[in-house]
């Protein structure tokens, strides 16, 4: 038999359309991997009788109905009310959850706000969930074939709690057998339309359902297939990923859920190798993407942001004269400033970049999107032009995963790669 | 009367996930604007019967619907069968729809395509809306209070369509003359359950509708009325957003769609001040930050990442006695780093963090989220320890924004705050 999910957001910021909600597409996705069919996504405002109809008629239909929002301290947080009543129990207070916030609370020396407790209130009967990432505690509940689960409507929360306890309690609480197992190769340097004219075969095989999941330049190769196992899963689905990685070579740059930045630093430092950058166009994104990899203070040394000029030469050692002769966006630039972060840190690879972000700054022979990329690695320096498309911040994004990218390549040879990304203009 | 509304996103890929729907919320806005209060958002697939029951219980609650999606030349394009079912009505071929879809292809010597004729099929009595940026012609229809408006599910088509067409349709149809009007003011530096008890007063205003948006630390505190023009709304939300004002002081960093970065950067550029940042645990996050900002390249001098503390020696002249002595994650470390780059940069205005951002790295003295901040005015150098909770990323989110607030704050007075954020630890 078929179970059957539904999803509802609460919450007037929802319905009013000052947030696009995110939750429910991705509750969607984590729902169809269990199994469950879901019959429809609903935003509803937390006016509680409203909210309690809803529920009901969802469960009524043997739904397992999993709601995101509303379960905060405030007074017009409703979703424990209205779960409650849809279920026909009495809501109580969690006294070993609500002992654990108190605890939370003293341990950092704050006081525990007026009317937290609402936060550990949970239906008669319900599993708690705990949540590690934020104040208000979750809960799971069986009715008939279906139930409610409870889930806060901060995305980053939402999906923490899935990860670590609610997923884990679904599976345990519905006795789920067969389930949807995937695996993917994560590809970076392609456009999209290439990347699925290269795998086109892969992605119409019968054996598992393919598909291409795109964030931005990031591309996710994914395939999943129904089994009752993971080594079941597995058998048809490694074809399929060591087929893809035959195909794409070192594009593939990971397997599995490893962002491009974690991909980077582990290479490096599986290679012992130390980096160090210098930020122009990118203003620190390049550093912030690997200091958010834990574990990144053993391979990068520093990042010198030199947004102004002066900065470049006091920083540097950029020339003057370099940067009056070919401006601060030029070959010669990039590869001074990469020179001059190598000598100035010791690292063993850094890599420079300096570009044209916009809105403004460009013209007509260095339009918005132009950057120049250097990399610097024992004796060598190379640089790369790129035109990369995009407004402002799309711009700072893609350069920094070329450079990223230039790093990954770097170590994965030994020495410095001629291509690094779709970018680069034609010789 | 308060006219109600709800919209129906159809298809299959938003309800498995697939697709992120951010058609409702776009078009919650919109009918807000409108002066039709939003009931609920709800997405379904493409089953024609579970369609046209959804859309007859909106249409017998007296609901104006709005469609998205379903309207193709495909067989499972099913939106507009199942609303002329659910007005009891006929499905006609619109002829003169249809004969101008043909020129449009005959004009650019295109085939028309088999079943193309579909897509100009409308419910008897409804009104044609045209379709300047695609081939699924549109339509409006009108029962009892409600009706239905039926659009496709591309984005940038509904978007064109709605502000050619679809919106003055709806306005005569309706005889409308009240709308929405809203303000907001943006806040950091409480926790949400504060600001709550704060405003609270004011959120529960008879004269508007107040609410609290939270982004984590970042939250918005919004009112909207319902009024014949914006100067009318303006008295009401005026008064309300003085008095937020009032209550809540230099917590208060914007009015209106500004972020805590642009914010900052702009009271910066206005101030005629220069800015460096001496970066550890943020990892270039600051920078980044400030540099999505468009012209913070007026501001900004540099940013120093010395994630290493060789480079906190090497770049900002931190001690080494001092790092052995106290730590990196030390008021000591922090106060030289501010010294050290305001000394480097000659910006006059300098901030410093060091800390422990986890998941690693934590002591019983020093826990994850350890961090001192410092900051350096003219002669003066200020630093704060604080406790911020949350993991790697957060702690780094949360630091950034701290330092950002600071920045504002310095810039604000002329001199450097006592108070910079709640994660501060009591003195």
């Amino acid at each position: 038999m078929q179970r059957r999910a539904c999803i509802i957001a609460v919450g007037n910021e929802v319905v009013h359309g000052f947030i696009v909600d995110t939750n429910s597409a991705w509750l969607a996705k984590e729902l169809g991997e269990l199994g469950f069919d879901v019959a429809y996504h609903l935003s509803v405002n937390d006016r509680e009788p409203e909210l309690t109809r809803r529920l009901k008629s969802a469960l009524d239909e043997g739904l397992f109905v999993v709601t995101t929002g509303g379960i905060g301290p405030t007074v017009d947080d409703r979703t424990r009310h209205a779960v409650a009543r849809a279920l026909g129990v009495e809501l109580q207070l969690d006294h070993d959850a609500l002992a654990k916030l108190q605890e939370r609370y003293a341990a950092t020396g704050r006081k525990f706000p007026e009317g937290s407790e609402r936060q550990t209130m949970r239906p008669a009967g319900s599993t708690h969930i705990h949540n590690a990432f934020g104040t208000a505690s979750c809960f799971v509940a069986r009715q008939d074939q279906g139930g409610v689960a409870v889930l806060p409507g901060i995305p980053r929360e939402l999906e923490g709690i899935w990860g670590e306890e609610m997923r884990r309690a679904i599976i345990e609480e519905f006795g789920l057998h067969e389930r949807w197992f995937s695996r993917e190769v994560r590809v970076f340097g392609l456009p999209e339309s290439d990347l699925n004219n290269r795998v086109q075969a892969l992605l119409e095989s019968e054996a598992a359902e393919g598909a291409i999941l795109v964030d931005d330049a990031v591309m996710r190769l994914r395939w999943r297939v129904l089994a009752e196992s993971r080594t079941q899963a597995d058998e048809v689905l490694g074809r399929l990923i060591d087929a893809a990685k035959d195909v794409l070579g070192d594009l593939v740059f990971a397997e599995g859920d490893v962002s491009l930045e974690e991909a980077t630093v582990q290479l490096l430092a599986e290679k012992g190798l130390t980096v160090a950058c210098a930020e122009s166009c990118t203003g620190g994104m390049i550093a912030h993407l690997m200091t958010n990899v834990s574990g990144s203070s053993e391979t990068l040394i520093e990042s010198a942001v030199t947004y102004s000029n002066d900065a470049k030469t006091r920083r540097l050692g950029v020339k003057p004269e370099t940067l009056d002769k070919h401006g601060a966006v030029s070959r010669e630039t990039a590869e001074e400033m990469a020179r001059g972060i190598k000598h100035e840190s010791g690292a063993d690879l850094c890599v420079a970049v300096t570009g044209i972000a916009g809105p403004g700054g460009g013209s007509d022979d260095k339009p918005v999107g132009t950057v120049w990329l250097a990399c610097a690695y024992r004796d060598d320096v190379k640089s790369w032009l790129l035109r990369v498309p995009g407004d402002r911040e799309l711009v700072k994004w893609r350069t920094a995963r070329a450079a990223l990218n230039t790093l990954r390549l770097t170590a994965l040879y030994g020495k410095l790669p001629e291509t690094i990304s779709h970018w680069m203009t034609p010789p």
